[in-house]
């Protein structure tokens, strides 16, 4: 068989299970990336394995979400994740370094290795040649500890570009033309991998937009060759080294085809409140804008803000925009700097904003009320900009940029001007200051976790009951995202090391009251929620399922699951149910309840489950769709105590 | 008469009263200052007055505290500004411009005018030869309504400064050696005017450096002569044409003198937790420290940040060192980047932040626990980091950078490299894309104010009750400052414009049951606290007076009282009770209660009140120290019903 990309990276990492679509696949991790706000329960996780050093290749840590610094709670982190890392041998990057994602580009990634991460973009790094995976944290902790990371063999996507990209197109009006197709489950079970001659205008750095977004598409993650291209950004890193080449047989097969023609792409933009809401510029221009942001993990490259500049150089932004800028790394800001973007950037009106997430996972940056925010940023879900009754639409730096000088959405082919032509600095900074290397070993084991009173353990939990009448707290629609279940933001985030505080915040925007609602479950063998299809899309952030579950939650019953959350969870021992009938959640309410038999025995047997609804006495028919690896994980009450137990036996 | 520079600023000024110390005094006020975190009360207030325009020369509103933006509070507190600064005819410095203090050095101060701000660090442009003095909100509403400040006329104390500062030592080092002579309430009752030919090697920021923090030392203002230097600095600002000169006659008299000889001044520093705890940096070299913190409005010049680039340049800042760059303003920042120190800054490991106030009011930046931090800022009050336990030193750009390098407190003469010469840019940027003007009074007027859900009306307050019992809540020592009554900071500020919302945060930190206790007053006639010297010394915030006022604070009995809290208190109704005898605070402890009675005429009939403290039986003697005006605003309830009385009476 003549292999594509995916199928050669999966195939040299493999180490049990078939590669036929959805079967359980075991997969070698080589890279790890961690970033604050998941990685606390992380080296948490690894301190209770009783881990002496990291088994990657490579592990790093970044610190770019929770970089405010209200109070205590988020430097005395930073330093207890320092710590942590000069115990276990990794990477640290510090506060004010970037954004982990183009950071670990830059600086880390290999192609032709796997990579993965406990952020739902990492894979952005697809861009390189790799399988780069978001996960759980625990999953992430696992591979660090030398543990394979189990998945159902997904089915491969590929995308052919043809042609280029006309003027004022770039690679975001791409990956937002997929999610108009597709919209945000289109992905779902599925690696995208993108291959043809259109590769050959897309630098590196316009790939790493496309990859990291198709996390908004569902795909598993998103796959580009190993070419001259990453030959050549490597090089700029002083790196060319660790190039290897890493292509399709000529010929490769595919599970699925699409084809993109470039020249046909026009700018697009997605409406507020989900990336799969995807019009073009033109169809919603003309409306007023508060806020233009230029930054993220979605369009992080050089090019990004460069091109954002030149459009405004010499022009001043209408009066009143707020124009956010936000670095995506140090190197990044450096080059602005040298080349004269920078100034060109404040002189039209533009705010400076520390290189890191920052608003784009609610860290500052909130628009008003109701106001329109266009950003180049990858989510906009309702509420996760900080700001509850939000308007934000994302959107290309050039369009971005173009609404900033008008004061209105703003179709950039509408502007004055010719369309810039960006080259990169010849020679781009390498900047190293705020990476620390992983320590040598001896050095390393003398180092002790540094734990502040915001750090706790871990809750303990129970093992899966063989009954439970859950009464059912909530019922919800399609899409719901993970910033909808455990928001992330400044408020919550600083207490993602304390699970009986950050509980609190659980599912506030869905029902304010659930917290106190589940909790009253607690002692009454806890509660079930419902929801349509996609449930748990967005973050990977493992609080998700870790918060509900500390509150009681044992069952999702839903039409369908995002995959990161789906495994988190399961970690958690929460069981994930699908509706073998979708149109069965039409007979589950709201504060009715379920009724489940035998489950220990049922899951072990089968794939289905019944479960009676109390009010009416019906039995509705639920697929979990575990391996024999997750029903063992989930009848031991979760991962961690599923590690526990194996300890015992070993 | 040979005059000052302070007494022509208030005889060119004067509406009433005779300029003998103590005597209370109206002066005419041409500009106002207010910010954020006190603005959007100024604007309830000036609504609640009816007012139609700004009746001063110019009234600038700035955005520069509450620009972390974690949700839709803080942008929706902007856009109520700013609308209400176009309809009441006032500038608007959008979040981003930069800190108050120096943005209104550069594009509005004029010399010889009198400034009144609702910051308590307005004295900053005493530098430009101006009376500027920081005042409660409410105050600085009356100001813009037309109507004169009041205060008690100050004396004056002329510090001469002889000779020229060496090399390593600046403009910092010499405000703090004025407070290593006189700590926090040293300068209690006196304008603080500079003179002697030590001021020609003092450009016009060198001398905002100084007077800014003569709010540490408690005084009224600072004030410097409107000389050649003054004249450079607005020709910078194409402004020449507001200059005019202002000098001191010829061997005029100070109330009180002091010689600064700036020859023997060497690198000092503040020790946690007061801005009066100087000693040479020498004295605690070498211990580890956790930041370094270039910014605020107390070295907000440029050279403060290059001479702090031109240290740090081609060398790296110790591993782990928390390198943060806050930029005071948007001028100021591009001419960083022009002039290359911010690449210098970065290359070093700096993190580089937004323009604005930032982590000087506990904004982001928040230090580890317990963790040195070494900060360019005025202030280091218990807590005002943000970080409950934090430890905060305050020094020059010089010692903060040089620590950087080392990792440890650093005198920055232990440096092995020539001291940076620092010149200005020869033109430097002049930019006012964020700085909008007032509206023409015809557009101005149909501008209607936008008020968000998280703008609410100010609390009704009752008049003065002629007898009172006041249980003592809280016994506190000296020099309590308003961060520690009502905290600055992301977690309250953006509650500003919520009276009863933010008052869930009074005295905190001294007494977490405080709200709680106090609130059970609110039925039985209110309550008391007693405290040392200085009480209210710090932010000039009115909140700190409304908000305990909202909880039923009748009265507070100290040692004595900072100023601009001492009126404060006033505006709000709050009696503030000084001790005849400051040995009596022994006899009242907390839980006690005061009983007082007849207490309008009282205070009408003279100075003295006398207190029954209900335990023991004891009487105490009180001096209110109130003026005929202040009698009748306090016997109303405060300013806003006195001003409702007046008006009802027009």
């Amino acid at each position: 068989m003549k292999e594509n990309v995916t199928r050669k990276l999966i195939r040299s990492h493999l180490i049990s299970g078939n590669m036929e679509p959805d079967e359980e696949i075991a997969i070698k991790i080589d890279q790890t990336l961690t970033q604050d706000a998941t990685g606390t329960l992380v080296m948490l996780e690894l301190e209770a394995m009783g881990l002496d050093r990291a088994q990657t290749e490579a592990s790093a840590q970044y610190v770019d979400h929770n970089i405010i610094q209200s109070d205590s709670k988020n430097p005395d982190d930073h330093l207890f994740l320092q710590s942590a890392t000069r115990r276990f041998g990794m990477y640290y990057s510090q506060a004010g370094n970037g954004v982990s994602h183009p950071v670990h580009m830059q600086r880390i990634a290999v192609p032709g290795k796997t990579l993965l991460g406990s952020d739902s973009h990492t894979c952005a790094n697809g861009c390189m040649g790799m399988l780069a995976i978001g996960a759980g944290g625990i999953d992430v902790a696992m591979a660090i500890a030398g543990e394979p990371i189990y998945l159902k063999m997904p089915k491969v996507w590929g995308i052919e570009l043809k042609g280029s990209l006309p003027d004022w197109v770039s690679a975001k009006d791409v990956i937002l033309e997929m999610l108009r197709r597709y919209d945000v489950k289109g992905g779902t079970g599925y690696i995208l991998e993108y291959f043809g001659e259109g590769l050959e205008s897309l630098d590196a750095m316009d790939r790493h937009v496309i990859a990291n977004m198709g996390a908004e598409l569902g795909a598993t993650t998103s796959v580009f060759p190993s070419d001259d291209e990453v030959k050549r950004f490597l090089a700029t890193q002083h790196r060319e080294d660790d190039w290897v080449e890493l292509k399709a047989d000529s010929g490769a097969e595919y599970d699925r085809h699409d084809t993109i023609e470039l020249d046909k792409i026009e700018p697009l933009i997605a409406k507020p409140s989900s990336p799969g809401n995807v019009v073009p510029v033109r169809e919603v221009a003309d409306d007023p804008i508060y806020q233009s942001y230029i930054g993220s993990s979605a369009n992080p490259g050089y090019r990004d803000f460069a091109v954002a500049a030149e459009i405004v150089k010499g022009s001043k932004t209408a009066s009143g925009v707020s124009f956010d800028i936000n670095p995506a790394s140090r190197q990044i800001l450096t080059d602005l700097i040298n080349e004269g973007h920078l100034t060109s950037l404040i002189a039209s009106g533009g705010r400076i904003h520390q290189a890191g997430c920052n608003g784009c996972i609610g860290m500052g940056q909130a628009p008003a009320t109701g106001r329109n925010s266009l950003r180049t940023t990858p989510r906009n879900f309702p509420g996760r900009s900080g700001t509850k009754e939000d308007s934000v639409f994302l959107c290309s730096p050039e369009t971005a940029a173009a609404s900033a000088l008008r004061g209105k959405i703003t179709d950039p082919r509408t502007l004055d001007q010719p369309y810039p032509e960006i080259k990169e600095p010849a020679t781009p900074t390498v900047d190293v200051q705020l990476l620390e290397e992983p320590l040598p070993i001896e050095e390393a084991r003398k180092v002790e976790l540094y734990k502040s009173k915001n750090i706790t353990e871990i809750p303990d939990m129970d093992e899966m009951p063989d009954h439970m009448e859950l009464p059912i707290l909530l019922r919800m629609n399609d899409n719901i995202s993970t910033d909808e279940i455990l928001a992330g933001g400044s408020r919550v985030l600083p207490f993602r090391s304390n699970i009986a505080e950050i509980s609190k915040f659980t599912f506030e925007n869905v029902d304010e009251e659930y917290y106190d609602r589940a909790r009253a479950t607690l002692n009454a063998g806890g509660h079930a929620v419902a929801a349509g299809h996609n449930y748990g899309q967005g973050s990977s952030r493992e609080h998700a399922a870790l918060a509900p579950r500390f509150l009681g939650l044992r069952a999702v019953i839903a039409k369908s699951f995002a995959r990161i959350h789906w495994q988190n969870l399961i970690n958690f021992g929460i069981l994930p149910l699908t509706l073998k009938d979708p149109d069965a959640l039409d007979f589950i309410n709201r504060d009715d309840a379920i009724h489940l038999e035998n489950i220990r025995e049922a899951i072990q047997s089968g794939d289905t489950l019944t479960a009676q609804i109390k009010s009416s006495g019906e039995s509705i028919s639920l697929l979990h769709g575990l391996s024999g690896r997750q029903i063992d994980i989930m009848l031991k009450g979760g991962l961690i105590n599923w590690i526990k137990s194996r300890k015992g036996t070993e």
